[in-house]
């Protein structure tokens, strides 16, 4: 039987058990529950309320460039899944079949949307006619279905929220302006709201998404230096429009194909979040997405007037701050730990000699530090606090990833470096797929991230077969 | 080839094809398509942007009465949607079945959500244990799938997307009084946000929810007189709480079944926005969720200024309104008809002479009123207008319900009625579901709406029986 008076119990160690500590922590901070389905996660209202805050960010930035939302049907019929032959070939053996209508046998067999590249073109056929119609701007924000053998919660799911946009253009170079300038809201998004830094850039022919002619990708390091896939953006050329007979008249008055792109996050992000900042007491939240930046606890709560003056911060912060007062039963000592397993940034105590001295304690969830500050001008230091919460936690993770950040010249040298400590290893690579698979057979897993954007020439050759070397790529472990 | 000088095309006039008119608009005004999936629809931007707006302000509304968001898994395994007798009943008939995943059979089928209450009682049963622990007050935004047979776009379409909420509560008069509430946030939605009245009342033991004591519904009228149910809240006692084993530790000490209610609105509002207000030039959208209130036409604009001061004016609005200045190539003609298609509240017009003499021209979309402004106080004029417009639009369309509310003291009446008009027929009913049957049959579609709140106690016999009548009824045909 649960108590409120029940202490908050102490999760798994970080550096002991990662895996365990990460499934410790989206338990008892109350971000998911696991359902009967399998692979299926239900989002706690606490998980929920940052998947809001980051899908409200992230919209903004949407509009700002122009997109638009929409919604298309969750079901793909077969066939029209297999109009893209390389897009079939990647995306069916995952896929979800619903085969019965009520009580009807269905005579096409339809596929809960993996991704809805096919559902977008089928419309896009439709309402593209001329040059006029160009460019599409669409976005929309669902559920997908990838039928997963191994799943984590918020890392791999058999259903995860996400977004993905869709849009068609004029030309070749408008749409490839448009895959980058997509990457860059994800990596701005990444550094601004989450606090992640990340390394960005090129999938390999290997990697990229199943159609595309290119993908491109935003790979943030998680604390134990194993990197998760946070982003994707990519480039179609008009292959797709081709196979969906997608033409408009173009200023030429000749029949074109127009150019595509589509790019993604999902709830995934919350994980990297979880993992890139979070410590031995639970999680620590970027302020931005916190769903409470600022927790108040009133000290010696029964003596005359803690709880009013409690209340009147409270009032003053909340038109500017997510504020939660906690005026429950359960001691102040649980309460602390409490809010810390949740991750809210900035505490704040209150007691009678500090009414008294009119002033409170503001305490850091990163770093635990302690700040008096005087009850008139608790706004502008609450205010200063979470920005500077925000870039100090931006700083950590930016250390820890440049720290398991390293080089490798020879195999011998990216074989030891690969066993002894996970991390990312910048390499030369000849650009042959075969190196790639020798790499992660050999390693245990250990995959291109991606051809950052701005290569260091390290050497000449291929770390791995020691022919000319094309590209130098970030390798990694992932999620 | 579409051409941006065509004209806007007529659409079939309201009184002599009002389904017609119907499906002319949402195509016309660009709401929806139509997919290649049987029953499914395509939510275009404009479509959208209502659906956003409307969630916008339903969403604010479920916070400010205490509601959190979750998010719940899209998949009922056949065996959890069993566990409910008459829930099962109801839906599994209407059920889309997922029985292959990646390329294995599922050893047990899993239903798409038609609605959720299995799962929020599968996850209630894990996190409510004490009286500590109530109420939960949960809502999902989400899509649900209910396999149709005949469909039309927003009305009764296979998947749609929906709001819905699920709360736990200590005891039966809690629950109660949240279905209660909900039910009354849904009116006042109604009226203030999208300017339709409507009956509310109970529903009939016929027409109640699938395992629910109660249901409470909300029932406007349509121009045309045919209803729409257009939200329902719903009061389950124990029922399901003891048929997935939900038990809490009361203040008594012992152990008891929490009460529950769920409540939901849908898409299906905006086939009402359309169905109410509409008119034989297109949509007349409530001001409060339109996405363009107030677009902008220059006049003569290639003539020197024309076009920097519609942009000043446009600029100095968009902080208070959602504002579209068109400055495309159509001509104002074209324009003026493309947004009352689309049913833009207030169009402003801004010529060389309106320019000269200071002043704007603002039409109203509902009642076609020219209002010549000073560009001084554009801001406060549209700001004013908007709310008129918002009340006249609710009048008008109160003015249409009232007018097409008869009573009826006979079957003799009642079939007249029923077979004359479409509208709501007032009559006393006797309580039994064979009344309910007889009249359904014998006026080809006619069914009760609610019992409603306040009755009036028109005779003391059944209409159809003329046994003693326990309720005052409201009776009418439904989409």
């Amino acid at each position: 039987m649960a108590d409120n008076k029940k202490m908050v119990e102490a999760i798994t160690s970080r550096d002991e058990d990662f895996a365990k500590w990460y499934t410790d922590i989206v338990k008892k901070a109350e971000l998911v529950d696991y359902s009967g389905v399998k692979g299926c996660m239900v989002i706690r209202p606490y998980g929920y309320a940052i998947w809001e805050n980051i899908q409200r960010d992230l919209d903004r930035r949407f509009k700002e460039t122009g997109h638009e939302n929409v919604y298309m049907p969750m079901f793909i019929p077969e066939s029209l899944l297999q109009k893209e032959k390389d897009h079939v070939e990647g995306f069916a053996p995952e896929c979800a079949w619903v085969t019965v209508g009520g009580s009807d046998k269905l005579t096409e067999r339809l596929a809960i949307r993996p991704t809805s590249e096919t559902l977008f073109c089928e419309h896009y056929a439709k309402i593209i006619n001329t040059y006029r119609d160009l460019p599409k701007l669409y976005n929309q924000w669902c559920s997908v279905v990838r039928w997963e053998k191994t799943t984590r919660p918020f890392l791999r799911t058999s259903e995860f929220l996400w977004q993905e946009g869709h849009t068609m253009h004029e030309t070749a170079e408008e749409a490839e302006a448009e895959t980058l300038q997509m990457l860059k809201v994800y990596e701005d998004f990444y550094r601004e709201t989450l606090a992640i830094p990340a390394v960005v850039g090129k999938k390999t022919e290997k990697e990229k998404f199943a159609g595309a002619i290119a993908t491109y990708t935003i790979e943030p390091m998680m604390h134990n230096g194993v990197a998760l896939q946070g982003g994707t953006s990519h480039y179609f050329g008009d292959g797709f429009a081709e196979s969906f007979g997608i033409t408009y008249q173009g200023r030429d008055n000749k029949l074109h194909y127009p150019h595509q792109t589509s790019w993604g996050v999902s709830t995934r992000m919350i994980g990297a979040i979880i993992m890139v900042h979070g410590d031995d007491d639970g999680l620590i939240l970027p302020p931005r997405v916190a769903p409470i930046q600022l927790a108040i606890v009133p000290i010696a709560m029964h003596k005359a007037g803690v709880l009013d003056k409690a209340q009147e911060v409270a009032d003053s912060l909340k038109k500017q701050f997510r504020v939660k007062l906690d005026a429950s039963d359960n001691s102040p000592g649980w309460k602390f730990s409490q809010y810390e397993m949740q991750g809210v940034p900035l505490r704040l105590e209150l007691g009678p000699k500090d009414i008294e001295n009119n002033q409170c304690v503001l305490v850091r969830r990163d770093t635990r530090e302690k700040i008096f500050v005087s009850l008139d001008n608790v706004a502008e230091e609450v205010a200063k606090l979470l920005d500077i919460i925000h870039e100090d936690m931006y700083n950590r993770a930016l250390e820890n990833m440049k720290t398991k950040t390293f080089e490798a010249r020879t195999y011998e040298e990216f074989l030891t470096t690969a066993k002894e400590t996970p991390g990312f290893i910048k390499a030369m690579w000849c650009g042959d797929v075969e190196c790639e698979e020798k790499i992660k057979e050999e390693t245990g897993g250990v995959k291109s991230r991606c051809i950052p954007f701005e290569e260091e020439q390290l050497s000449d050759v291929c770390v791995c077969c020691g022919k000319h070397a094309k590209h130098m790529v970030y390798w990694g472990k992932q999620y």
